[in-house]
């Protein structure tokens, strides 16, 4: 797909996320796979409002996470992480986004290095995931400000939580990434709404 | 109804029930009886968005689940289940929709084989009921891949329940009819917002 | 205002109303004097989608409950409360919620009376109200569908409570009113977002 | 920026807003500086529906909270709140919203004089801020219908507190402020995020 279409479609992400609520004042950033050799990534550009898109805005960066030709506009500061998972997962798209209930369990869960979801049908939305019954591993790795030492935290994690689809940065939010922006956006619509269970079911347990 | 009138109706109602959350990640499914002799149902493509349905995705199947006529798409594989309440019902149309709280209530409470709902003004928005004394039994039966084995198990309860207006799947989510598409929808929105309102009651009780 | 304008701005009421999940499942009904003498109320038809209402759909109704001239369409069944609240209070508009937390609140406070709701700035919203001190006493009457019966007691409530804005049905929902439409749905927001304030505060309490 | 331009912006806020029910009820208040000096402000009037706000609705005020000029329309109560942020910020724009969370922790927190939040990436949507390390103080000033005392208190929380981004008054509401009107937009968003994760977290430790 060409860059302007990636642009188009993350920009539509983007305005059903805001309307959900989970990319709240300029939070969040979303990346695309333009090519893959030499890679370029089409990504947002640095504290955009999320609802309010345009294609334009994207930014085409290469494996250095340096944009690309044109110098203006700035890149995500969280783009390093971004390239990280592309490179470990292979993916097409990726996605990070900060709602209630992942803030709440990435601080919750932090102490356990992850949280597991067992038991739901909507696990089956998951690329690969088979049955309910299977246990998905979100691993979670502490906050840091540090782009170099956060994306050395996040290598390890994509190289040992291998069957992983997601991963948590406690009181920060969630990246999850998918072949395609429909198929990451769709992880990150069956991840949200697993978080809404496991956070209310948690209410009511205490 | 002709089967372009009932998909166009269907993907509204995806529309609508995208816009709630309780279709997210390509979840539910729907149906609705295009012809009675022989059945043709008009039902969802597996794994499509819900909120992006066009009259065109949908596809009609017989009455063994099969794609009548053209071979393109799948449809849901919740196809079974659909048929299973059409015979046992009678009804119109059939959906099935993924809430958080219909998710959290189906697994609470699965080990009592149902819920009961009783002294709401808004269940007598369920068809037939003319009190808000009406009890109604929602039953739970528990979640299964097998499909032939799931519709066994519905099949049984649809049987024994004859008075229900729905019933869950422990972990997955509810499904419901009605004679037509518009009375199937008003029966997602009465047993959703009950779910609502019981599951948050519970939050207050322990 | 004539007829189709009073009709007009109650099906805008129903489209945000809906929207806010107050009144899912065709519940609620809404009403407008469209003339005092011989009076006129302009009326929400029975079980109609709120969401979806046309100028069209609305009914012209006597101080007896009747439809007036045309006799298409049937009136909501609580025609008889709406007619109570103009008697009793003046009002130019009655507007009726289903909400999950006013359900919750009026089942909880039936034993009471009533409920208490103090302290607040959103009090200013309520018509003639100057400070968040004021204490405004929403009486619960206990549910029945028995309208003739039903509505003896809302005129006693509406006696006895001269103060009140509004008043709870149990397990049922929200009645308010005003001197306009405009008044009448910013009772609706003022009280919807009071109920979900006291409701969740007593979450917390427990 | 030019006045209509303000106002046509500040309407969009309102818009976004009411949907999410941040100002209900015409609760809330906007204003933005149109001119430095001699010091011009736009300003919400007094008790408009906030999803509905048209350019022209807006005031013009001067330094004593007078409308400038022409003399229809009446300003917002609270205009001299407006002035006292705009003085002792250097503010370019002022919202004031009402939401559940807001009101519930101002009352919650008001002995505490305040309410820290802290160890959240979304901090670092305030302006100036740049690690979720940082503890945020948002003051809490108890509710007063006497403007003059209440621009009293507030003109004293502002001096004390000079890196708060916001306070809030109790059983109230939140009032933030930027440089410009996407700055203040973004931080009400920033807040009432962390409000509702520090009010469901709240609900967890019971």
């Amino acid at each position: 797909m060409s860059f302007p279409r990636l642009a188009r479609d993350l920009a539509d992400v983007g305005r059903r996320f805001y309307e959900r609520g989970w990319v709240l004042g300029t939070s969040g950033n979303f990346s695309a796979v333009a090519s893959a050799r030499p890679l370029t990534l089409c990504i947002t550009p640095s504290a955009a409002h999320k609802g309010k898109l345009k294609a334009a805005d994207f930014l085409p960066i290469d494996d250095a996470g340096r944009v690309r030709g044109r110098t203006r506009g700035k890149p995500s500061a969280e783009t390093l992480l971004h390239l990280e998972i592309v490179r470990a997962r292979g993916a097409g798209a990726v996605l990070h986004t900060h709602s209630v209930w992942a803030t709440m369990l990435s601080d919750r869960h932090l102490a356990d290095g992850g949280l597991a979801i067992e038991g739901f049908e909507m696990l089956k939305g998951l690329e690969g995931v088979s049955s309910h019954q299977h246990r998905e591993w979100v691993p979670i790795v502490p906050n840091d400000q540090d782009m170099t030492r956060l994306s050395a935290l996040v290598r390890d994690v994509l190289r040992k939580d291998t069957a992983a689809h997601a991963f948590l940065i406690s009181g920060h939010g969630l990246y999850t990434w998918g072949r395609t922006i429909a198929e990451a956006e769709r992880h990150v619509e069956i991840l949200e709404f697993l978080f809404e269970v496991v956070g209310r079911s948690a209410d009511l347990r205490t």
